[in-house]
């Protein structure tokens, strides 16, 4: 039995907290929450402290704050050589206090509250600083998920900017997407099988195959009619950049 | 019974002959292809003819072929005042010639050579010249799909732009992803759930409730570490508008 407590209750804490409950071999010790109302119900209540000198020992100590938080809330543990890990894709492992064992406990997903997760698919991306700590960090990602990978603070880096291109701008194409709809009178709800199939063509495709549209083949007159369309100027103006990018990705400049 | 004919053989003309040979109630009369080698084998070889003067009567003429080939396919037709049809997103009505009823069978979504599709879930938008024409596209289209809309030719147009953004662009942002993974070595498979469960989440959340994100909290560090971190110019260029128009949006300028 592996002793987790975690610090923090928002979003991924929850989601963590709820995936813990019901996982073997993981046993949740104590959850901080500076609002003790925000802990999810299904956990005993006598677990939830909102003092930090009410922490007791445990295995991990997983720090689910944002990562401005991070540096503050890991000087504030009351206890030193101890293993404790953020849940940041942004952050270095450096953010967290010397005093303690560091590591980062990364889940690569957006997690909307109250939406219920699978952590068995989620990719868990685990760093510890020394190699002695890696094992436990594992077994922790391990129970919870079949995905886990050792990515170091770089490649977590990299992670996350592309996870910020994949994520949130592909959710803002999806949102001018439902502009021009509502701008045009047109159900935006029509377009939601092709961004459906636009995602699940990538596990039989690599994004380059899957490539398709007048920019792609160069259709001038499609594009000029496009053009000639979009009366936005934001849309207009990320219409033009995204279409020559993709018209000259890949040619040597 | 509603007979169909088929001009064209490519990417979209075999998945709709795939689904028309396993619909009740329509038969394929015959199919035109310039090089009748590329039609499906489970099509009956005497129906495939590559001269237009082979073409017998039909209720209704599908023209699947690209944009720029419409309006000389369609005067190639040796026959008149039959309802001809095309089934593209971007090109008009007028496209077609008028010496033949004319209307249009979208069906919006992405297709991959190969790859089969549901077409019960597919959008089909439909238009036709005249109210007389519209029920029997409608019929061909809901004998096939279940999600059959009337859209005009202005809708249709902005339907075409809105998928270029949720389609090409978002696959585009998949390619740049993919691109920073390549370049810090770290799997691009990593990403995947993200990609998907970003694509579900507009099954339960509007894309603007669904924004996340350094560019959407004005995450201010986040965003000065990602743009340091990218050293491609491309990419850093689109980066920053796109973060630049997340905050923007929805901001009276």
């Amino acid at each position: 039995m592996i002793k987790v407590t975690l610090i923090g209750a928002g979003n991924i804490a929850q989601h963590l907290i709820s995936t813990f409950l019901t996982t073997k071999g993981i046993e949740i010790v104590q959850v901080y929450a500076r609002n003790t109302t925000t802990v999810i119900p299904e956990l005993d209540s006598r677990k939830i402290i909102s003092k930090y000198s009410d922490l007791i020992e445990a295995d991990l100590y997983i720090v689910a704050v944002s990562d401005d938080a991070i540096a503050h809330v890991s000087a504030q543990l009351p206890f030193e050589n101890r293993l404790v890990v953020h849940t940041s894709g942004a952050a270095p492992l450096e953010f967290l206090n010397n005093k303690n064992r560091k590591g980062v406990f990364y889940p690569l997903q957006t997690f909307t509250k109250g939406k219920p997760v699978n952590f068995k698919v989620i990719p868990i991306c685990i760093e510890t600083a020394t190699l002695e700590d890696y094992p436990i960090l594992e077994r922790v990602a391990t129970a919870i998920s079949d995905n886990v990978h050792a990515i170091n603070s770089h490649q977590r880096k990299a992670l996350h900017v592309a996870a910020v291109f994949v994520n949130n701008f592909t959710n803002y194409l999806y949102q001018l997407g439902n502009d021009i709809c509502n701008e045009n009178h047109v159900p935006f709800d029509i377009l939601k099988p092709l961004i459906l199939e636009t995602a699940e063509k990538l596990l039989t495709l690599s994004p380059k195959e899957a490539q398709t549209g007048p920019a792609k083949r160069n259709d001038i007159s499609t594009i000029a009619a496009h053009e000639s369309f979009l009366s936005n100027e934001n849309q207009s103006t990320i219409y033009k950049i995204l279409t020559q990018s993709i018209q000259n990705h890949g040619k040597k400049l």
